[in-house]
């Protein structure tokens, strides 16, 4: 079966320019070499947050995540499917790759439904129900590089805010069905660290009774959990290989040269 | 060959909620029927201009084009290609109609250069070089309709605004390789009138030598020129017919009920 590299791209990452120019340069570069196809999910970064603040709407945040009312969905959908979104895709056609960019609501590719309130009210945030593998394979074939923003739909017209890493994974897991997948969630940092801030700390691989014990022993927290438990979920659904380490060093990362590897054993 | 429809919508349709919606309705059932492919071109209407409003950027306009700044071509993106495309694309989803929408630099699909700076200096705004019918064809073998926002790129990295009529028309003419193309300029009037605000002054024809005299005696003017000039420009580079009305009457007006259609003679 074809390669099919899935990459995240965190925040950090998408609100430095520079860091952003970089990882762009080594991603085209890459794309050259490898041949094989190529989906980059990005999150939104400090953009939205920013944006929000000047216009004055308030940002709610429970325990890291974004309440997405009304007016901060028509922010974060200007931010992320518009500016973020056409920014990255028309930067990658000037490095020479051919790249097309896709909300989850363009030609129903992931459809979500608004999740469900209890404790609390995530106001439009979407859950991915599936995932459109056989239009996603179509687009494949026209493009070397789908760039996909988070948002989502509910197929009813409306559309919804959705965590970046769950759509990097939801989409490689799915087309596992079609492509020999790879997932790589790339951000600031050098990977999973025992210590924030001492990249020496770094663990190189990480199966999930090691990740079990972290979490017990309070290394691990906050933002990390939900991505690595996306990371494990990859895994065990298919997805050949696992990677979370720096996005400027993508080459070394795919490698297996740096970065964090997630195991099975 | 299979009949195509590249169809423009303008501002004051997407400014109303309830035009809007009604015109999504007419079109969906529309798509139904007819069995053919769709480009949906839309404008940006008041929103880019609100939103600017909201920030604090000024706008300045030169006999009715805006002169995109950077912080306004930043604006205009994050309205035209998100907010916009995507409340469309989710919306045709929801009725039904299997929606994807695009920038021109999706795909490489329109691209454009810097317009030249002569007595006026329009900033990023583009004129268009090409359009890639072989990418544009490969999307409407998978898509029934293509939503296209008014925003262009120059395959080096920059985006840049382009005017939504001249989309429509450069799309239609370029795609008659491959389709049998009408294009219809659909906005919040009947057609083109005698009388501004007078429905009932409606020119059901208008060929090249009648424009030209209406022109010369000062009844057609302003916005109206350069959208009559790019309906001759397609009906003379074998666009099948061109219609010009009320975006809410689609049906009719592609029956050749309603508007103003343009002639060759």
């Amino acid at each position: 079966m074809e390669r099919l590299y899935v990459v995240k791209i965190g925040g950090n990452i998408i609100d430095n320019a520079v860091a952003l120019d970089s990882f762009l340069k080594n991603f085209a570069q890459l794309q050259g070499i490898s041949k094989s196809k190529f989906i980059l999910v990005h999150g939104g970064g400090k953009l939205a947050t920013k944006l929000a603040a000047d216009l004055g709407v308030e940002q709610k945040m429970v325990e890291g995540r974004r309440i997405t009312d009304a007016e901060t969905l028509k922010i974060v959908t200007m931010v992320y499917t518009g500016y973020i979104n056409k920014n990255i895709v028309a930067q990658l056609q000037g490095l020479g790759v051919n790249a097309a960019g896709f909300s989850g609501a363009d030609g129903n590719i992931i459809k979500a439904h608004k999740r469900e309130v209890a404790a609390i009210d995530y106001g439009f945030a979407g859950d991915i129900d599936w995932v459109n593998t056989a239009t996603l394979s179509k687009l494949l074939t026209i493009f070397d590089t789908l760039v996909i923003a988070p948002i989502t739909h509910n197929a009813q017209g409306q559309l919804l805010n959705t965590n970046a890493d769950t759509i990097a994974q939801e989409l490689a897991t799915a087309l596992t069905s079609s492509y020999s997948v790879e997932l790589i969630f790339s951000f600031e940092k050098d990977g999973v660290l025992l210590e924030v801030d001492q990249p020496e700390s770094l663990i190189q691989q990480l199966n999930k009774k090691y990740y079990t014990q972290l979490k017990e022993e309070g290394k691990i927290f906050a933002g990390m959990i939900p991505k690595l438990d996306n990371a494990f979920s990859a895994l065990d659904k298919g997805v050949q290989a696992v990677w979370i380490g720096k996005a400027e060093s993508l080459h070394a990362l795919i490698a297996g040269d740096t970065g964090t590897k997630i195991i099975h054993e």
